[in-house]
């Protein structure tokens, strides 16, 4: 082996991987001891495949229980291999509910959380009878939150468009403890903006739509914006259903946003019913 | 007490279950000692609220891993509850992955699988693209057979007409050890015809179509009968898939059909895809 060819071998390359996940057995995407976690099972695999054990970054962590139908995630590799061989061979390892869509090598420059643009995250609600409290679908119970008050549609979707636009949305992020003093690391989905630890983000788009499954009605919640905080899609759900069921007026929720406070926004909706749906980045810019 | 309400007290009422099962942790839905079976969990969910512990018999057996979105079961009590305090009560001592949807009083005549007069199955496919064999999405993985074979649907369409009607199916059973000689038994969803141990079933409607699921294109196989042997709806999707890749011609099927040989027919398809639809009775008969 020559110098050079040593020296290529040792220079790692950067590596972008789509994945996807049932969050309902794992302790959410972030390692944490003792603890079966997304990105616990994603290192340990890349251990036993190529001797090396980066811990992958991905584009924000999500919660217990939350699912991702699309999560990114990077990582560099010293080991040269094929993209499709890693995705075949992580996919052999891994346990079935974390399965890798697609692998690739990127420029050094990209960072899964640092690089996103937007992200888009999707909320699934199942309305049910109010005395049917414990009838969730078994074939759905992992994926919806069952809802026993009425909603309406037209409400739900009044409240999604309050969302919309630049706002500080700090009444509807969790208030963890230590939120304050380390809002970059606690921020589920951080983007850019999280560096200047600002709570401002921006909603592109905020819909409610009807759905099947299973035969199953179902309203399902789609939000993209450049970042989220810590709990805010389940938080802005929360309080969507607030004002679906007529419990709270949608002319709240401008007053819920000026307040900064999350005691004024409505409850934290379920971890199961939450999936990210996908992340984007622009890798002309 | 008087003497006559004591003997009512201690007459049956017969009842008529409507459940739902994911059937991914059970061992399908025959007790069985030392296993985990939907049966024996209904049975003893029973025991512990009203302290009676009949077998409740189903419309039929659904194998381990095999799903019902609306399975129906029938049983004698003496204890006399409300119907909706029963489905309320046994939903709260049952495991989430069983939900009971409906509960009623019905004619001592009725009996879940006796009355039965026909049942539908549903059979999930997910066609994935042949390198990625690994890939099924998680959220999916339980409810599909990734099928990485590119499929046709109108030869799909094609080999489900061709089961229409009235046939000897004795191809498309399993071939039990002991079919032979307790056909009326390991008869999966013994109908009427069972106890004259005959292989004849009609179909009444079989049909392929196209479905969406969280974004997922899936193939969906539909079959109402009067009543189907052990595995036949999983033989059934297995010899239809080697027709809709081209592995078989369509023209076969007739002669599957006449052989009265599982061996002329095509491999059983995975239960994870198949879904006990529905089951119906005519109450005015």
């Amino acid at each position: 082996m020559t110098e050079s060819t040593q020296a290529a071998l040792q220079q790692t390359q950067n590596w972008k991987l789509t994945l996807s996940y049932d969050g309902t057995d794992f302790h959410g995407w972030q390692v944490q001891p003792e603890k079966r976690t997304v990105q616990g099972e994603l290192q340990a695999a890349l251990g036993r495949l190529v001797g090396e054990a980066p811990l992958p970054q991905g584009s924000g962590r999500t919660d217990a229980g939350v699912h991702a139908l699309a999560q990114v995630a990077s990582f560099p590799l010293q080991a040269r291999i094929p993209a499709a061989n890693l995705v075949r061979a992580l996919n052999r390892t891994l346990p079935g509910s974390i399965r890798v869509l697609e692998a690739c090598v990127v420029p050094d420059s990209f960072h899964a959380r640092h690089s996103a643009e937007a992200k888009t995250y999707e909320y699934r609600v199942l309305p049910i009878e109010p005395a049917a409290d414990q009838m969730c679908p078994p074939v759905l119970a992992r994926y919806v939150y069952p809802y026993s008050w009425g909603l309406n549609l037209g409400l739900l979707q009044r409240a999604a468009t309050a969302f919309v636009g630049e706002h500080d949305f700090r009444s509807f992020a969790a208030t963890d403890p230590d939120l304050a003093t380390r809002a970059g690391e606690t921020d589920a989905d951080a983007t850019v903006q999280t560096e200047t630890r600002t709570t401002v983000r921006t909603i592109f788009a905020s819909e409610w739509q009807e759905q099947t499954a299973d035969g199953f009605h179902l309203l399902v919640y789609r939000v993209r914006g450049n970042g989220f905080l810590h709990h805010m899609v389940r938080n802005l759900v929360g309080t969507a259903l607030d004002v679906g069921r007529g419990y709270r007026n949608v002319e709240e929720i401008p007053k819920i946003l000026a307040a900064r406070d999350r005691a004024a926004a409505g409850p934290t909706a379920p971890a199961r019913g939450l999936f990210l749906h996908s992340v984007e980045y622009d890798f002309n810019s």
